[in-house]
């Protein structure tokens, strides 16, 4: 049955023929397409995302030597950056957390359902508070305390951890916590992180109590890829909520607990299936 | 410059092998393809839909042949359904209206700002209350009223009138009438109607009091195509608004009319770009 | 310090005047106000509704005296049907669900959060499977298995459990069962269901199974008081989502979700907080 | 029959006993409340906000003794600011606009339709291009150019044709001058603006091109009253609409000038309907 069972994704210079040579080469080989994507970014001199599921029982060569070929004859012509994902190797993720637990527990409770295609092998949070929840998932939960001092160490061992788990995607579920450029630099364009507000809107701290204090009549949030310029990085989703001036901050945090969690789950979840590319500081994002 | 002057649509049984085809053969013929959307309406035995922009400024054969050429090598094989539309014409569209000017001017006010690429040669109503406004912008305005009893010689005058103008479509910007079923087969799947509800919620008359008496708390508006069951063709689009109990029906209608005539645009605007594919009672929307 | 600590809560026939009566009287007593609703269904021979929140430290009277002087001196007057709720005493909620967790999960974690203002003494399903979940909140969990046989001595089980309990409102979280009048008249408007469609829109069994074939644009969800008449309820609030082609059934029950938790969410809110009046089938929700 | 007819707004510092004092009164004199809203700014210590319609046809004195007791019985021991509109006086509108259409066009479709309650006696523009369709509606236009160096004479030329005209309320519909103080300071809380974008992101010049520079996944749009401080004023209405990688620059400015239309609409119809009150950076919209 025509499952996909792997995933192409391309990122190269505008030019003709990449649809034919892509599908064609495919084809050729035994595969399938069963979803195609294509976005230019330009009407010319732009740059060229594709992203294609593709079925692979019926290949003439194993994975490795469909790649070895890919490379040689389509992607070296046409100067791509590519790889392909296979449906037998699950994404890896771990989750960074701090107090707050709503966008944690959606993305367990997402994930237990079986609604998030990946492997949660274990959450790292500053406190002690959410072991319970977490374990009862049977995920691992290691208490990683940070300090202004002890701040590089802690990020060390989040990251040998990370390391440990073999993960690939790392995800901020409201860690309230900045990331050294260090510890970016290990996971580009690899670490979610959901911020509270409609951003550009009220970077920073405190962004419902700004939005409050505006008196705005929606609030929002956004989900991104953590850069090393702070609330920066190239967007994935947002989500936004009416609000009116019987609110109070208070009301403003609970209405937008719901938006982080239900933003974060949907970038996380098309993270995982593929569907974003990065380009610059945006992002491609094939619905 | 690679700006698109021909767009390919394709429906067919699924199979392996059509995005290459299909790509191949444009890129043989030096068509350079700039948009690519395509869809399976099943993981298997499903049917497939293709959209594709391309250039034909390169073309080593004329439109004609590679018409010719495209139907024996390529939709043949797949048992394709298809048709290309070229830039260099313009899709021409009919209006009619009764006495509700909201979603015709709405549609003249885009078109005069080419933000709907077409020729709107005409307007038919069984009203004359609307001459000045459409006539305004150039456009002529045919009064064909009509009754129970004048209904079959009405509906000849007007397709006669599409048919003089060469017309490709037939909106229904609030036409208060009910086309009869030889009416509607002159134009399959070219006729866009705006029902002023949340399809299938409230069909027939009166949607705005009926949504009114149930007390929902969210109304909408629906631009579908039209067939012999009225209120039951194919889906386009539908735009929602919240209400709550304070709205009136007069309320309603107020707000409705904002839904109506902004649904009803991008179901037109999505119909001319070559978006939309009918399926059964449904339509694939390239978005 | 002036947090509400009472409620009053009038349906009457309009008339001149019930605004300066009722809020009079509350001064005289020594009350104030700090939220103050009103509407009125028609400009003229209307139904007339308010909600007031106010204080009571400062009563010269005690709560039944309060009570009673308001029965003579404004409700007969103006024939109103009314309450006071005191803070002091919060609502009692039993839940009855069946297999499906998200709509339960969200009330219980919302209320451990503190966020609805209530006790949950008991979840009532027909089904075992969400034992565990419920009553790691500290929340009795009763199996009452439900068939075609058993289903009158199952509904005299769970009404005697949520009479035992004192429960003053019944909210079925995805409960699969239909109640009988003979339960449906033990807690008028005082049953919310979640139904997961856009109501008036696929009554009925599969609801998104209905909204794939009818190939709408939009889903919705929503929370009604339970009457006698299935699906027909007075509508407390909706939600609706954005869907494609794209999407599965699998695809719109999981959006839907989404949906049914935050919309059923938002009703018990509200008819915890008292906001909810019914109006024949209709509701009037005070923001 | 009891259609509003005069319309009271309050703004003090709240105390107990307002309710009871406003209604009271009223009904002392005759009047017969239809509409009632209030808020507090804070649970305590805040400031308090009131708006009722009420009738005017049984009063017991003229408006004019009605006023005075007022202020003496009421407004005075709560320190109130307030006033009172009566329905046979309409609010008279000045709008001021430059190239676009899009807002202006809708404001006097809505006026003409009769679906915003005021008169509309002239049009500045510092172009001259819209005057057709302006003078269609049979409104006056007036061409007053705007250079660096005739800021001044020009500004002070729309006084004098406001003033002449006995303007109420000033609309910028895309009006691309930014106003001196001192035309500010002649219309306080009486000025409102449409900003193309969701204020506070995105302040200044081309907010969809830093919208899509910064790949934004929704965007927006902002009515606001005017003060000194560009696009600081306080906010009335906001809108959004979703976006993705497809829209060009381009695509923005269309979606979001149908966002401007709807969200100006509705902020000059709240501002007519005396709904919007000001606190200090933010308001208060009645709904």
């Amino acid at each position: 049955m025509p499952v996909p069972t792997a995933r192409l994704l391309v990122t190269c210079p505008d030019a003709p023929g990449i649809v034919a040579s892509v599908s064609g080469f495919l084809r050729n080989h035994g595969a399938n397409i069963t979803a195609f994507d294509q976005h230019a970014s330009a009407p010319e001199g732009g740059t060229f995302f594709l992203r294609a599921e593709f079925t692979t029982p019926h290949l003439d060569v194993d994975a490795e030597a469909l790649e070895r070929a890919f490379a040689r004859v389509v992607a070296e012509p046409f100067a791509m950056d590519w790889r392909i994902d296979y449906a037998a190797r699950r994404a890896r993720v771990g989750i960074m957390v701090s107090r707050y637990d709503h966008a944690l527990l959606e993305l367990l409770w997402l994930w237990r359902r079986g609604e998030l295609d990946c492997e949660i092998p274990l959450v790292v949070s500053n406190h002690d508070d959410l072991r319970g929840e977490v374990e009862r998932f049977g995920v691992a939960y290691h208490h990683v305390p940070v300090t202004k001092e002890t701040k590089p160490e802690a990020e060390a061992r989040a990251l040998a951890l990370f390391h440990e788990a073999d993960v690939d995607l790392v995800v901020l579920a409201r860690y309230m916590q900045i990331l050294s450029p260090e510890f970016v630099s290990r996971y580009p364009s690899r670490i979610v992180n959901i911020h509270h507000s409609f951003l550009p809107a009220f970077v920073g701290a405190g962004p419902y109590r700004q939005a409050f204090t505006r008196g705005v009549k929606v609030i929002g949030a956004t989900a991104h890829y953590v850069t090393d310029d702070l609330d920066e990085g190239p967007i994935i989703e947002q989500g936004v909520a009416r609000v009116t001036h019987r609110q109070s901050v208070e009301d403003l945090k609970r209405l937008g607990q719901t938006l982080e969690r239900d933003v974060l789950a949907r970038a996380v979840r098309w993270h995982l299936e593929g569907r974003v590319l990065v380009h610059g500081n945006k992002t491609v994002v094939f619905g």
